[in-house]
């Protein structure tokens, strides 16, 4: 017998005689005449109908055991399905104790309900559909940078530059440290986990052009919020000879674009699901037919400056926990008017105070230290998705700002990069977990990814 | 002026009359009557040929300095290249101080030398090569499971499972507890950085039947071996019903082929130097044309049980630091000779002593917990590429097996995977590194990754 997924079962063009198929119990509905088995694998979030005689039926064939079944494809009778199994023989592989099983058949389970069993939750439906279509997106990613000349770089997960993070790393130890006396360094130096590949880029981007990473980076923020985690991905690129912060945009704007077309294309069930389900108000995919129109796409995108900003934030009618001021950083609650302010549509920020950002963000010498080229792009639901900036690429500028720090020996080998060849370049960060939420409507993070961390959960 | 990247301008089928080209000067060649210069950007190993009136040569137009040249891009007279730019104007972008820049034309630089310089090697043009490569193998994994149906899986980086890894793992701690007087863990548990992300696959292979995962995984072996990294790239692929380990080996055979080919395809020069520079003596692999043919690929690869494998090193001519001796691990000494023995071929070893092998692992039960179903891939010159087997799915063996280790608590989610439709399955991980190592003959590990890092070493 031919063995197929579910989905092949499913596609199938022609009826076929010897068929196998494997997978898990979805539903069982005994009848007089006929048994009717729903059979997932996770090759699609639609299952398979399988038709069998009654007397196939065994004790342990229930919700959420694995069987193998043979049989003819036939061509189904029903409107909305194009195939079905006729079975000849039915194994169980592996029985399901349904009495302690957490899923329960024909149940809508609450996603914090799911939370709670991150070894069993990939089998529900809904987060089934969500981490297919994080894997297209992925691969979606990774094609978008290939197919326009990127080279993709793996930049450092354990990285000995501490500078930026400051209170928010989490450091590495090796575990028998911890018992000998003198406390040795694994690596001679403190070592942490990465906030961003962005330097590491730099580096590589002074080589190859246009390079990106794709990878986990860390925030050991002690925050219980449905927008943060302490493990999450980040999409970040580097462009060098690039020198308008518009060029970077664009980049964010078709790296947006073509992945989500990618995911509609590649799963509109999967997509479907998190529309009726999960987002149902949810404006952000305008999905028609197989056309992707995000309002991100469309020419509505609202571009303005952080000083516009603070501006729009002052003549408010409401009153901010925080009051809006030139200089302070935007909080949620100005993310969230912003957007709103604009017609819940994204919203490009542009052009942020010079102290307000870190060192190797680009003067616009619009002033004595007035303003750097940095742009973050803040979405409805999400608040800020990208951040980038134009860097310094001028030595002396450079050199100057890191001396105030006190930088200057950690920074030698990122300064070597302005002194042997250095180009106007610039960049850009996307958080993927966030990207996710914002396509598909997803409320807290934690749904969106495989095993969350975050402070006081590290489960599996 | 139309921007090219090099690689573009060299493979354009016609002459373009204003063509603007950005890079980096690999040489300057000054005549009388005409200025040569080569330009490199990156997106190929070879470099364009600029040719200038003389008077457009400046003082810092140097090896190692950026620029911008714009002219008219004509076919070469030179019969080793199809283009050349015939500049209008060159500009300057960036100088480089050639006194203090560490690369220097025109000389071969070790890769021992490089390696002190991990913000600027990646302008050399191994480094560079290799940095290709490793992107293209990189597509090429991803695309490899996707077009068969794997779902990819961000497995955890951080985790609270630390029963397997022993001394070698590295633990995560906040910076700032430390200094706290209580301790407490951010996590609310130990949490210990990933050594693989399989427990975590099987988790998703009860799902979605075949998944991937490409990862870094951490190991904090105090070795300073040509073969170790504390940080390093893993594929690991887990795959529901399957019964044989002849199907697990067919998956390594098919990901190592279809990899590689997509490698010589996309950078056949890169992969040309290393042959001519690197390791011309390597025979892995065998390049005619377009066609890639690695010893791998052909039938000439061997297979022998873990016991045979004692018996060939028994009888070895030659004595062994580590008598060989069933029960005992295979050493790197007895790795080599097994590979030697067959004829300098990738060796599958499979059928390993039940009490050298993880928990995990399942009971062939040829005898009291005499052997597992497991495969190790042993190649030349690297020694273990790959390693995989099949796990045990049968509730009582696995909760027996525990309960002797005294892990029956640990793991309760993972015996949940064996009480609710549990499926034969397996899997195996390939060291990314060492792939590279393998197929391109470089002799040490440190030399294939962006940034290594190993013990006492944590540069950038």
């Amino acid at each position: 017998a031919v063995r197929l997924r579910v989905r092949e079962a499913l596609g199938a063009r022609e009826p076929a005689d010897a068929v196998r198929v494997q997978g898990w119990v979805r539903s069982v509905r005994s009848q007089k005449e006929v048994l009717f088995l729903h059979i997932n694998d996770g090759s699609s979030l639609e299952s398979l109908q399988v038709v069998a005689d009654p007397s196939l039926e065994k004790r342990d064939l229930t919700f959420g055991s694995a069987v193998e079944v043979q049989g003819k494809l036939v061509k189904s009778p029903h409107r909305m399905q194009n195939m079905e199994l006729q079975a000849e023989t039915i194994r169980v592989v592996g029985p399901c104790d349904i009495w302690s099983f957490p899923l329960k058949a024909k149940e809508r389970h609450p996603l914090e309900y799911l939370r709670q069993f991150p070894h069993l939750r990939c089998r529900n439906n809904t987060l089934g559909a969500l981490l297919r279509i994080r894997s297209e997106a992925t691969a979606g990613i990774h094609s978008f940078f290939q197919d326009n000349g990127y080279v993709h770089i793996h930049t450092p997960i354990i990285t000995s530059n501490d500078c930026e993070g400051a209170g928010e790393l989490f450091q590495v130890e090796v575990s028998w440290a911890k018992e000998s006396a003198e406390k040795t360094h694994f690596f001679n130096v403190p070592a942490f986990l990465t906030v961003s590949g962005q330097l590491h880029l730099e580096v590589m981007a002074g080589a190859f052009t246009h390079v990106f990473t794709f990878g986990p980076t860390f925030r050991a923020e002690n925050s219980q919020s449905r927008r943060h985690l302490a493990e999450f991905y980040m999409v970040e690129a580097e462009l060098s000879f690039t020198e308008r912060l518009q060029d970077i945009m664009q980049v964010m704007e078709d790296l947006f674009k073509t992945v989500t077309s990618t995911v509609l294309s590649k799963c509109p069930q999967d997509v479907a699901l998190f529309r009726k389900y999960i987002a149902p108000a949810q404006k952000v995919m305008h999905v028609t037919g197989k056309n992707c129109n995000p309002v991100i796409l469309s020419s509505s995108s609202c571009r303005i400056s952080y000083s516009e900003a603070v501006e729009i934030l002052k003549q408010a009618p409401q009153t901010f926990t925080f009051k809006p001021e030139w200089g302070c950083d935007l909080q949620t609650e100005h993310e969230k008017y912003l957007v709103k302010h604009c017609g819940e549509v994204p919203v490009f920020v542009v052009n942020y105070p010079y102290d307000l950002k870190p060192f190797y963000m680009r003067d616009n010498e619009d002033g004595p230290q007035h303003t750097v080229a940095a742009v973050d792009l803040l979405v409805p639901g999400v608040g800020e998705l990208c951040g980038g900036s134009l860097r310094e690429e001028r030595l002396p500028f450079l050199e100057s700002r890191l001396q105030r720090l006190g930088l200057t020996d950690a920074y030698q080998w990122y300064l070597d990069l302005r002194k042997f060849g250095s180009v106007p370049h610039g960049g850009f960060g996307m958080g993927f977990e966030r990207y996710l939420q914002y396509i598909l409507g997803v409320d807290n993070i934690k749904d969106v990814i495989p095993f969350p961390r975050f402070s006081h959960s590290c489960l599996l």
